[in-house]
């Protein structure tokens, strides 16, 4: 089981997004440049975190991608979820009203959770508790002032005043 | 991204070996009974137990499987790991090297692992560590006198003294 890899590239570009500029669009090919990925592929996930809200597609010349909303506002868990893994990871099946228990079937149910579905559960919620806690600004409050200029190179964006000081 | 649905059953099927007696081996056959899974099935999932060293495969004509250590030293995360999820649900292929920063990857190794690696391990420890902190054993003390009953009935076994007690 392992998280799909788009994960690793789109937080990554929602680091860049916010780092240029949160409300500065910015091109997938500009995107794409940082890191040297595809844009092709870039674009096919720019997409998926357009439909989960975390990025909107400005039209235009000089349109692009920004985040859809303040960057400790999107938070890690946002970026796996919108890559697909929303759902949960365990999917219990109810197999202790099967085979023996199946005539108890109602009365089992009435019981609650599966102890073993509760703690697949809880852990679950650890995990993605944990991915909330992260903001995609924090993660960029650790890019280094070089990194930072790099970025604006590379994407053809000049730094604003506020980004200079 | 989801668990192999394996991880159910193999996890009922831990707590139906400790209930009937951690050291009294029971047949796949006998196993697959309880809740009308196939035995087949039940089978190739039993060897991946046995291979991670969760159960003991005891051979003769009463012979089957049971337990390979106590039930309170078998965790959740021992039978995700054994079907499969031992692995890290994130891999950083470090993009954070790539593109832009290519000629400056050492450097950037240097410094310790990315922000965004760090906060996915971070996640996933606690997901681990919670599914550690369930035992085989807590999650059969969560199993009704009457269920017991019916596991004993249906495997065939007889409740020992002590399971009487
Ligand atoms: S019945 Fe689904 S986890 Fe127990
Ligand atoms: S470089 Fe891999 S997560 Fe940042």
């Amino acid at each position: 089981m392992e998280l799909p890899k788009g994960v690793e590239w789109a937080a990554h570009a929602l680091v860049v997004l916010h780092v240029v500029g949160d409300d500065r669009p910015l091109s997938s090919a500009g995107l794409a440049r940082v890191f040297d990925l595809s844009p092709t592929y870039l674009n096919k996930h720019l997409q998926k975190l357009a439909a989960a809200g975390l990025v909107t597609s400005v039209p235009g010349a000089s349109g692009g991608f920004r985040l859809a909303r303040g960057a400790d506002e999107i938070s890690l868990h946002d970026v796996v979820a919108a890559l697909g893994s929303a759902g949960p990871l365990f999917r219990c099946k109810e197999i202790r009203c099967q085979g023996a228990f199946a005539d108890q079937k109602s009365q089992i149910l009435a019981q609650g959770l599966c102890g073993i579905n509760r703690a697949m559960l809880q852990a679950e919620d650890a995990w993605r508790s944990s991915l909330r806690s992260v903001s995609i600004a924090a993660l960029a409050s650790g890019v280094g002032a070089a990194s930072r200029t790099r970025m604006f190179q590379v994407t053809g964006l000049e730094p604003t005043t506020q980004e200079n000081q």
